[in-house]
């Protein structure tokens, strides 16, 4: 059995400016992997001609499985169509269907159809048309010399749609594919290489199919394990022995052995052990409570936060004292306690974070410099302070202080 | 006067199986893009000594600059720097400076200076070091046939680093650049090719230097005009009175003429207007307060937030009453009235956003489906509400909801 490589290529200057951050790849490649399919490279280029022709020739060279995003608005910066009838050869002829859902769409907001709008629903006579329910540029699939090209919108939404409904199945159906496993345990506390020394051996023992990466992001380490091998039969078994014995070598470190969000980490312990969350936060602007009810359903434990942000806030609403903001600061250990034992009276919860720190650039001092968090989580009369000190820059000290809250309250959960 | 082209190739298999989002490239374009250097090309490929050398290969043929992040860690997985010896010819050197950076920023930690830390100070002799402060891994600068390939760490807090201090200045340094232009336009509530429409006279009559783009986002829509031209004295005043004309063609739809983000926007005009804000969020849950204070400087007009996601939160910390919540549900014109009157009531600022809807997948029903919300803005006496209604998923939902509460309170604020 053949590995089955693909590439993807997204259109679109605005990616090439840096006015919009690509998503879609990362995506789209999950999901292909997801399918024991390799992405092997990814390529952006602009609203141009040549360049999209250079990167079908070369990926097309490259992989068996090209999928393309972007460049399929109704708006005159949109080349992508003609250019892959071009390419592909063909005319562009009216799709029937894709033109009955450019209408539904348009008219369903109460608007008149223009030209343009109806123009989405002309494509190549050489493609197979892929219906797209959710916008009006329709999916095309070619083929050429052995190799599926995908071109898809480059809105989100659609093309997960599009992936989700059309391609993944399609592909699935066509190619025999591989194993392809991954475990991730997630980490924290430790240096990547002080990891690295620890499991040195177990690394250096892996079989030439199963690969170690070290993958830092903001304080935590993640530490993803691939296996790729054409005996379905012992690739489970052989990965979860060698996870097992990962996760013993990493046990006092880990913080979970799955690749999910700290918000979902977090909301699997509290919907285990029956206990409601609120948060108390200042410098994390409310980002912590965002990124709990970020998870959906997690309204069975999260009941809500106080944004104190002012001074005023944190007296009037959450009850910190006077005497203590003047005396130690607003950011002090007397004040976050405070203002975790205000958000557990106020917001009634079984436990909760409090986060108060100074995340720059401007605001720092010799005694509390820039990055400077104290943290408390805990329940009624039992909660627990720590101090912070993050050296970057605002968006990383603040993302950073979210993580750290998170980790210390699940610290307090199993303990 | 000739166009500079650059390509960036970024390295990790964590990109090709969709575990990283590549945030860095969108950053490096954009300051290539301030110094009047094209990016033409993308490339993500992954920890695979033939991957890597195709990408310098045929990115080195293709553009005079090549900016490379990614895979100078100090563990197994990371092959750049022998590949890019091997590349550029030359062998691995001690680079003393290198070396004591090595030896400061692991010691700060207290912890002892491993071997593995050591040889991140190792940099082929055919390359010129770039120090990396924030770091392990220094910056490398290699030239072959007239090409510059520059390789950075993949950490984007260390990369912005070495881009800001020393890539930029020495390419500004190197390269006569043509003078490239971006002016973007910001609006809301009508349809790219709704949009595309009204300007269509515009549009065709702009000059073959400078080009229309449409990217739309969240419920945005963000026309960019760019202008490339080696002349530099006229290029400034053409591209205002381009900008000026767009502006003026859809003034009525325009949340903002600047590139920023909404936070910042609202920021803005809160300043000017010397008015603080707060937010009530049930379903947004913080993510509002997240974006305001993301901006430095936001205490200035932010004095907080309560995030009652749950009803009794509602009820106890804004004030919403029992039977309005019985009566007309939390996701209601009632309710978000009253979490608004709660929140200016409670926290005490000039104006507020409240919002309260149904993000999905679940929670929807035949009366309120999902991707109902109800916004309230205004200040003390002085509330408006409005329903939308937003067809997508979760994510896509709860950032359009923080997109219109913005929005929403922009145009009552300029009302």
């Amino acid at each position: 059995m053949q590995k089955i490589f693909a590439s993807i290529v997204t259109i679109g200057d605005e990616l090439l400016i840096g006015q919009t951050i690509d998503t879609n790849s990362a995506w789209m490649a999950q999901r292909l992997n997801d399918a024991g399919i390799w992405v092997q490279r990814r390529v952006a280029v602009g609203d141009e001609k040549q360049a999209i022709i250079r990167a079908l020739e070369e990926e097309g060279a490259a992989s068996q499985i090209v999928l393309i995003t972007g460049g399929l608005g109704p708006t005159a910066d949109d080349i992508t169509k003609p250019v892959l009838c071009e390419y592909f050869g063909g005319q562009l002829v009216q799709n029937e269907q894709a033109l009955e859902n450019v209408n539904r769409l348009v008219s369903r907001n109460g608007l008149p159809v223009l030209q343009r709008n109806l123009d989405q629903a002309l494509v190549p006579d050489t493609a197979t048309v892929l219906q797209n329910a959710r916008g009006t540029a329709p999916g095309m699939w070619f083929e050429k010399n052995d190799v599926i090209y995908v071109s898809m919108p480059g809105v989100p939404f659609e093309m997960k749609g599009l992936m989700t409904d059309e391609v993944i199945p399609r592909l699935q159906q066509r190619f025999s594919t591989p194993e392809l496993l991954h475990h991730t345990l997630i980490t924290t506390g430790m240096g990547e290489s002080f990891v690295a020394e620890r499991i040195q051996a177990f690394e250096a023992a892996l079989p030439a199919h199963i690969k170690l990466a070290y993958l830092p992001s903001y304080g935590l380490l993640k530490l993803r394990l691939t296996s790729i091998t054409p005996d379905k039969l012992h690739a489970a078994e052989e990965m979860d022995a060698a996870f097992d014995k990962l996760r013993s070598l990493l046990a006092d470190i880990t913080v979970t052995d799955r690749d999910i969000p700290m918000g979902v980490m977090l909301g699997n312990l509290l919907k285990d052990k029956g206990l409601s969350v609120s948060t108390a936060e200042s410098c994390t602007g409310g980002r912590i409570a965002s990124q709990i009810t970020a998870v959906s359903g997690s309204s069975a434990y999260f009941k809500g936060s106080v944004v104190s942000y002012a001074n005023e806030v944190k007296m009037n609403v959450l009850g910190v004292a006077a005497d203590t903001l003047e005396t130690f600061g607003a950011v002090s250990e007397q004040t976050v306690r405070q203002m975790a034992e205000g958000a557990l009276r106020l917001l009634k919860t079984d436990c909760v974070m409090a986060v108060s720190g100074i995340m720059g650039p401007d605001g720092g001092s010799a005694e509390k410099p820039v990055g400077t968090v104290w943290i408390a989580v805990g329940g009624p009369g039992n909660i627990r302070t720590m101090r912070y000190h993050f050296r970057y820059d605002r968006e990383r000290n603040t993302e950073m202080t979210c993580v750290a809250a998170m980790n210390e309250l699940r610290k307090w959960l199993v303990s």
